[in-house]
């Protein structure tokens, strides 16, 4: 199976983007401190990428649905700890 | 100009992601106090926003293209603040 190079590209930027999230994630959940933590942020940004990954479903573009799909995940950790630790 | 429905989901997606950043960005620069940001996302997050830029650039992807040139520039302030702040 061959893909455009772009797609590559897509795939290692959807990984960097996702990936991150997960220090961020870890870091709240441990230190259970948050106060630096915009809940805005958190809101505007989950939201968004609920509509990436509905995006990404609809244009059939793997590396948008994908990135998505798990940044949500791990976002939607980072605003649960917020909520919780304020 | 017409675009297909999916255009629009993915600018508002795309709008949502990215101004999800500056409250972010507002409030690291107001209060100087980032210990609750992780270093490691911002770092890689950046990186992988670059590459999304590049993939939407090479693919003619409007909403990957506009919305990750801006989301860098919000990304990148807040990784200063947490280079300066720490």
């Amino acid at each position: 199976m061959e893909f455009p190079f772009m797609t590559y590209v897509g795939l290692l930027a959807g990984i960097l983007t996702t990936i991150s999230f997960l220090p961020q994630a870890v870091r709240a959940w441990k230190t259970k401190s948050t106060k630096d933590i915009s809940l805005a942020m958190f809101l505007s940004f989950c939201l968004g990428v609920v509509l990436w990954v509905i995006y990404g479903f609809y244009t059939q573009n793997l590396p948008v649905f994908l990135a998505n799909f798990v940044t949500f995940i791990l976002a939607f950790s980072i605003l649960v700890c917020k909520l919780k630790y304020g």
